[in-house]
């Protein structure tokens, strides 16, 4: 049978979502706690990997099991056992083709900033602290260049380079509730740090390092080195993966 | 000079704001950083008690001063040595007549429920995990005969009984984000447990085991066995602390 586990962590105390020999991913934990529960190796496979210290309000993994237990017994079986930190939303039993990450058709992300020049305890690890004033209303008409399909080989992280780096973004939403400054961005699916790039970049728009047209020119360039700065992992969270 | 000094804080790991002998109240710190900055012993005024376990978004206090340190100095001075879960918002020099809990005209506070069957991450401590359906309307109804000037005395924690339990409430709102329930309670001035018993009431409504029209019966008997359970304090939060 296949399995879709839906579940949310808190990055901050994870080395990314995959599964790690010399330090804790999110995978180890999950693999681990559905031995307790299956009496079986499992090994499953998760929607994407996610940096250290990224946080994820829905993340979906799929796996493979000849256990018939019920679905809900591996929500509460689950919750029973994972840290604080790590929590089972919802379990399914599913089509056999399905695979969390070949399956998947869009994410959505938040970028959260506090924009304050004093740090707030509920933000910790939670958002970034940025003391720089941010005009939403000017980023989000910088941001607009990157919106529909293009390569966004300048928006890639150099360990993340594949063949194809063309992708979609279907809409970026810069909003501003008191200090706190969100940035959700959807799309078809994204490179290795291309949404921290985008944040730094406009971060560096923002402290008026760079003009506020700069984001075609930055695709059009093809070169990681046109962009901005990649900015902390502590402000991102996948916010929504979605399957037809 | 006197200071009035605005903080937030997760009281999770402090038994409260008082200072405590055996144990850490938030108060203990705020005093062992002032020393640090002013080389000076300072006794702070809370606008409050709270207990073990509330958060505070806003939580004030004064404190006299022969210091002449600015005072924006105090603020970046204190961000500095104090822990991840305390951050000082603001400090200001203010009228020698001026003192956090006699000065204070009216508080809001807020009590968060997460209310779903299974535990999220983002909320652990942060909100109460409650799994049966909360319906927002009917509890919205149920507490309106609260909103007024009242003898509180049925939802007054029992270490907290004074000769005045007289209080007014300005306003209650009970709204929902999907699994977010929030119930924000203003007045000018709240007994011991106050605002904890009156959502531990709402929750025995809200489960059948008390009539929606429970509230003028409990508040006529003065008598806190009328009223139902403590809400645990973790869902508790300080918002806003008011002065003329």
């Amino acid at each position: 049978m296949t399995k879709k586990l839906t579940i949310a962590f808190l990055g901050t105390n994870y080395h990314g979502f995959e599964r790690q020999k010399n330090a804790v991913g999110v995978q180890n934990i999950i693999e681990d706690t559905l031995f307790k529960i299956l009496g079986e190796k499992i090994s499953v496979d998760g929607c994407s990997r996610t940096d250290k210290g990224v946080h994820a309000r829905e993340f979906v993994l799929s796996f493979q099991t000849e256990n018939s237990i019920d679905d809900n017994r591996i929500i509460t079986g689950m919750n029973h056992f994972l840290p604080p930190d790590i929590s089972v939303k919802n379990a399914e039993t599913v089509p056999d083709d399905f695979h969390a990450r070949y399956s998947c058709t869009g994410k959505e992300y938040e970028y959260l900033i506090y924009n304050s020049r004093n740090r707030n305890p509920f933000y910790e690890n939670l958002a970034l602290l940025y003391g720089v004033k941010i005009d939403e209303k000017i980023l989000q008409e910088a941001v607009m260049p990157l919106i529909g399909e293009h390569d966004f080989r300048s928006f890639c992280g150099q360990n993340g380079i594949r063949e194809n780096t063309t992708r979609t973004i279907n809409d970026i939403k810069i909003k501003r509730k008191e200090d706190l400054v969100s940035i959700i961005v959807s799309g078809d699916g994204f490179l290795y740090n291309m949404i921290r790039i985008i944040v730094g970049t406009l971060l560096e728009i923002n402290e008026g390092k760079r003009k506020l047209e700069c984001m075609s020119e930055i695709l059009a360039a093809h070169d990681r080195k046109a962009a901005g700065r990649t900015a902390p992992a502590e402000g991102l969270y996948l916010n929504r993966v979605y399957y037809d």
